[in-house]
């Protein structure tokens, strides 16, 4: 009786090539397939919710595989857990339908970027924040985030190399996008749809332009920053229909 | 003119074998004496209020060099950051009276031991904190901890080798001992006069014995339990007498 799945997976990316397997560079998923596979004696594919990039961090990316292996689910984390490095922590496991993918049945996710704005960024914290020290325009960043909300052609904020798949649409749907401050840090979040190749990297480098005065707030899904650092960028959460929400 | 410079230093010690220079091996003390011999132009020597162990981290430990260099505090504080790894951050500088001594200076730390007490421990927390997920009485280990307060003779406490340094007393004063819940964290905080070396950690190891029911709470003084790893403790601060704390 082959059984599907599902795992809640945080990792410090910090020292990972992202979530995508590479012959010969430590990723996520690789280290995922290599524990999975020799739990189940056989390989085993683990499919995620969406790559990440190299030094993009997650609190719970969803991931799924299916196994033979009859083994409970409570072992199952600890052994998976057990071999994996500390920087990548197994949350949640659960059985779930058979038919459950969760990249094409996901239907939100968020992310959260972090700016460091002080001078000097703690040791305890460099890891998980680009170190912005310099004069920025709060507000205006703030009004250009604000027009991202809604239905809307992404493709000026897609990675560069995205532009070779032609065919699949750049349309996606912001339901929230905000920054907030808390003490030195100015908070990113966004809530969408799907996302593009770099896209949140790209709109928070946008927003670093408004906040210079480079870019007007309402031009930012026409212009372009630069790609933050990907150390600021964390897969906050992935959502799913409620059906997709049960446990075995 | 030379000039006595006292800076605050915040490290995350993961990555480095302790506080004291070592040839061959990445140490706090090492590159704070690289990079301040550098802006001298000749050696400089980098005195701590004591050393941490290798892994151990500090959120404020006190630092003292002699400069004859006129560079502004800001400026040095500024040209020090940028040589240093993001692991070592320079949180303060400012000259004191040529005579300051933090080691000798010091009349009291502070410390703090954190152990993880849920099954599964943060990626962006197991740096920081000793994964301790079995059962312990911790009312027994607070019980315990409150034995410490006081003046001590901690011979018992002490690492295995100080015994070869006899001439030295083994008395210390410990004005706060507490160990508090917070979640899933079981925090150990103590501040006292000084420190032998280990002795944090053999504190904890300890307590960990009386939780486990090995040891009893009134015997932490005489019994020693297994010294806890170093990754679960932190320099908090170190105090000096109010004329030691003015600026320039």
């Amino acid at each position: 009786m082959s059984r599907r799945i599902r795992i809640t997976v945080a990792y410090d990316g910090t020292d990972f090539h992202g979530w995508q397997i590479q012959p010969g560079f430590a990723t996520i998923q690789g280290c995922l397939e290599e524990i999975v596979g020799g739990i189940e004696g056989q390989p085993v594919h683990v499919a995620g919710s969406g790559r990440t990039d190299t030094g993009v961090h997650a609190k719970a990316q969803i991931a799924a595989f299916t196994l033979s292996n009859p083994i409970p689910v409570e072992n199952l984390q600890r052994a998976i857990n057990r071999l994996l490095p500390p920087s990548i922590r197994i949350l949640d496991v659960r059985e779930t339908h058979s038919a459950f993918h969760p990249r094409f049945d996901s239907i939100a996710k968020t992310y959260r970027y972090t700016l460091f704005r002080a001078v000097v960024c703690s040791p305890f914290d460099w890891r998980y924040m680009h170190h912005y020290p310099y004069p920025l325009n709060e507000e205006a960043m703030a009004a250009a985030a604000a027009f991202l909300v809604g239905e809307h052609d992404f493709t000026a904020l897609a990675a560069a190399d995205e532009g070779i798949t032609k065919v699949k649409s750049k349309v996606r749907t912001i339901f929230n996008s905000e920054l907030r401050r808390e003490a030195d840090l100015l908070i990113y979040t966004v809530r969408g749809s799907g996302f593009l190749k770099h896209m949140v990297r790209n709109i928070v480098g946008t927003l670093i332009e408004a906040g210079r005065g480079n870019i007007a707030p309402a031009d930012i899904l026409i212009r372009k920053g630069n790609t933050a650092p990907a150390k600021g960028l964390t897969l906050m959460s992935v959502e799913y229909p409620p059906h997709d929400n049960l446990s075995e």
